[in-house]
Parts: structure tokens; sequence; C-alpha cells
């Protein structure tokens, strides 16, 4: 058994965001997805994002805003969303104390998804 | 983007654990692993399981202290566990007072996945 520390793990900033990459844990072998944590400072968002992976969030701790496709949603801790190929999105900390952490697994579509068909 | 709520997701309970699985998505096409979350009383744990999939957990609310090849691992909100194939687990949740909730994805291993050769 593996553990991945969050805390401890290698990180860059991203703007004001704190970015822990999983390419340091070196799973491509096991794992059939890419993944990171990143923490949003309170008040604080990401910038605007858009790539072909498809994207599972988790909120770990805090709340989420996310805006996509004109839509805005509300995710609280625990809670996951799930971003489609090419979905623009941004993710807003709007809280005054509590930072915003979330855990993302992104991979490439796969073969048969032809999306929302 | 699709949302999907720990809280208000079709359960079942295993024990005394509320299981919320994934399959009720129905992401087949999309992701490309099963996925589920489960909340473990103060006090209380998982059954010993052990299967075929490989299996990334995220703590998403409580500690997790973890039993798996005659280790213990303490896992904090926030962080994350993999576990290989066939590798037997009990999850505990030993606070008195605050639940322990698990986000799990799992899969089948890769081809070309060798384990800890």
């Amino acid at each position: 058994m593996r553990t991945f520390d969050l805390r401890t793990g290698e990180d860059q900033f991203v703007k004001d965001l704190r970015v822990v990459r999983w390419e340091q844990y070196a799973l491509d072998r096991e794992v059939p997805f890419q993944a990171m944590w990143y923490s949003v400072p309170p008040g604080s968002e990401s910038p605007l994002d858009q790539h072909p992976e498809l994207e599972l969030s988790l909120v770990v701790a805090g709340t989420a805003h996310v805006l996509s496709g004109g839509e805005e949603h509300e995710i609280q801790q625990g809670n996951a969303f799930l971003l489609s190929s090419t979905e623009q999105h941004v993710v807003q900390n709007r809280s005054d104390s509590v930072e915003l952490t979330v855990f993302s697994a992104y991979w490439m579509p796969l073969a048969g998804d032809h999306g929302d068909e």
C-alpha cells in the first residue's frame, strides 16, 4: 500500500494556487489517469482552464463554486464534478477564511465515448 | 458538467457503513474506473476486503486508519492511499465523534503493469 500526502507533496504555484501534481509518484503503469491536488486560497479562483482531458474533481476541503458552460454549481466538501472534454471551467473559493482543496483525476476520452449523444 | 452529491446519492448499507456506488451514474463509457463513496461511523470499521482491482482512496472527511500488509497507516482528510491488486485491507474510524468518508476509485490491473518488480 502506498500513501500520498497533500501537505508534504512537491508543489508548484499557478498564480496563488498551490498545485501538487501526481506525476511525482510515477504511477503511470498502475493508474489509468493523471491526477493532482490544488488549493485555492480564500477569495481566489483558478485561471480559466480548458483541455481535451475529461476531469473528475473531488472537493476534499472547503466549498467550490464552479463556473462552466454558462452555469454555476456549488460543490460542497466530499462531493464531485465531472468536466467533459474541452469544457471551459473556473473554480472559485468564495469563503473569506477557509481554503478550498480539490483532488482532480483526468484522462483522455476513452475509445467508444461519443459524449452526450 | 455533471455533479455528484454524496449526501443524496442512492445508498446501501454494508454492516453499518453507508455506501454510495457510482454505477448509478452510468459513467462507464466516459470514466476509466469504477467508484464509490463509503462512510464509516465513529468507532466502526470496514469489513476485511480483498479484490483483484487496484483501489485509490481519498479521505474526504475524518481520518482513516488503514490496516494492510501487516502495516497501519493514518490517512488524514485530503490525503490518499493506493491498494495493489489483491491487497487485503481494513479501514477504521477511531474517532468517537466524527464520521469518516472515503471516495474510492477502482479498476482492474492495466496491461503492462507488473506490480512491484
